[in-house]
């Protein structure tokens, strides 16, 4: 692939700010050079996105990928005809709700198709896929179904700062009794292959549970009971992992260039390190799928829509980190 | 008090890198210009340390503090000679241990006694400690015992983020277990008097502890059973308090300006923030003592010691918060 990736974009739920962020992603110079953008929505509501962003942008409706110019100040989307009237921004709404789904069921069905070389994905919302009677509540389950993928192995990238999760949406409390021998064990092996399929080498840190990581068991036991042990195995194995690091350390340094990644083992680990150091450029990818995607790591945002006050900042920077790993990720598959 | 403040400075553990950082804060012209520094060490492990940073520095010895001069260019000190003979740096050694914690008492005594308008410590080192068979453990303890304060309240600052914690050094178990609607309450009012204490004036976000603070207790129930009605309470009785945030933003926030401080509901949730955020210019301020004192968070790091390489960036920060806040603090107690 010595074309730049052709990234694919669902347009996003209508009545947020995702069509407003893509058309300022589609008229960024920088994303042009290292992406072609491909647009999966309705050219209703893209039309509607210009008028408010009042960017000098080309609409070219095609029927296929391969009838797009992708020159730059040219759109080329797909129009899917569901949203051709007047709606309202900030609002939860049924119609919005499912032409957000249709988005993304088309331009997963066209990575799996390897029409696309990967997907960059802005933002839905659950309360309108909900009223669209949407039978997923998020973009992971939708992608699950898309792909045949269960438990797509997300990572999140700012900044050089590489971080998976041990767990996810589960209580702390819950999250804590998932640190386990076999897991973290598993989840070694899934990221460090998961590093080396988007072409990254290095080492993987893997983070401690408790302060300081329990202090040799003086507040904690899991770093000596299961996390030590299994970090052993990967390493007689061949992995190159190492910790546990104290986790108000190991990102500090994986940001110093340390480590090429750090295995947190819970959501907020990870999430509050790379939140707090950058929130707009925290993105998301999804590792496990047959294809890659990234995606924005904010909201609808509802109270911004339609005004042209939303910052292109984290959508610009999920095509930018799509078109960075999609040929290595492809080529490996 | 309108001239600048003494900040009293204990030469910490001098077979570590304490030595040489205060050096150069000593040498700083902009922390001079805030500040009037008091040295509490050993003339010879200054004169080492001088050698070493070859920084242009008198050493002015006297008997108490209201004979210094605080010129610059002047290290006003106190000579304990303890330490009067070579020592070897890098090392864990008795006579060192003895030698940090000595300068830490004096310089306690001497903030107890008004003499210093507040503390600002330097890098012990534990093991030091232990083969002087100095009977505390580590800062907390020495502090705890000079001022008669039990469970200092210690507050994390870094760019203008605020953090405190509601438990430290226990597991992340234990911890879980202490988010209860007495401590959660207790430590809100703590917090916010603290905060006026050091004249900053805004509100105060708790975080919360599941991922999305539970999502409604889909994964976690203290938001809902224990958090939000202390929070609720503390309203009710005139505090400017707000949350459960979700952890993943709250910091952000903070950082932004939206919150004044963030009470963290465990040691790695504030921890994480601000040591990602930025490592070296996280100081820890002890906040419940008859005096301030603030800290470095970093060790002796002894691999660094007696090279001239060790940043003197934290300690810097540590003298300037110390100034900053010594003022209001002193006013109001």
């Amino acid at each position: 692939m010595k074309e730049r990736p052709i990234i694919g974009i669902p347009l996003g739920d209508p009545a947020g700010i995702g069509p407003e962020i893509t058309m300022y992603t589609f008229n960024d110079s920088k994303t042009q050079e290292i992406a072609r953008m491909f647009l999966v929505g309705d050219e209703y509501v893209v039309r509607k996105a210009l008028e408010i962003t009042k960017l000098p942008l080309k609409v070219n409706v095609v029927e296929k990928v391969a009838d797009a110019k992708f020159e730059p100040g040219t759109i080329d989307m797909i129009d899917m005809g569901i949203i051709t009237e007047p709606y309202e921004f900030g609002k939860v709404d049924a119609k919005c709700g499912k032409a957000s789904y249709e988005y993304i069921r088309l331009c997963g069905e066209l990575a799996m198709a390897k029409e696309i070389d990967a997907v960059a994905t802005t933002p839905i919302n659950k309360e309108s896929l909900r009223a669209g009677d949407i039978p997923y509540i998020g973009h992971t389950e939708m992608f699950e179904a898309i792909s045949g993928v269960k438990d797509p192995l997300t990572m999140f990238e700012v900044n050089d700062l590489r971080v998976f999760f041990l767990s996810r949406h589960v209580s702390l409390m819950d999250a804590i009794k998932l640190v386990k021998y076999d897991r973290v064990l598993d989840y070694i092996k899934r990221c460090t292959d998961a590093m080396k399929r988007l072409g990254i080498e290095g080492t993987m840190a893997v983070a401690g549970l408790n302060p300081h990581s329990g202090e040799h068991g003086l507040f904690g036991r899991e770093e000596m009971d299961e996390i030590v042990p299994a970090i052993e195995q990967a390493q007689k194995e061949g992995y190159d992992v190492v910790g546990p690091i104290g986790a108000d350390s190991v990102f500090h340094l994986a940001l110093k260039g340390k480590y090429a990644s750090v295995l947190s083992l819970y959501h907020d680990q990870g999430h509050i390190a790379t939140k707090t150091y950058d929130f707009e450029k925290t993105i998301s990818l999804t590792n496990s799928m047959p294809f890659l995607r990234t995606s924005v790591d904010h909201g609808t945002a509802y109270s911004h829509a339609g005004k042209n006050t939303a910052s292109a900042v984290s959508m610009i920077e999920a095509v930018r980190l799509a078109a960075k790993y999609a040929p290595s990720f492809n080529k490996k598959f």
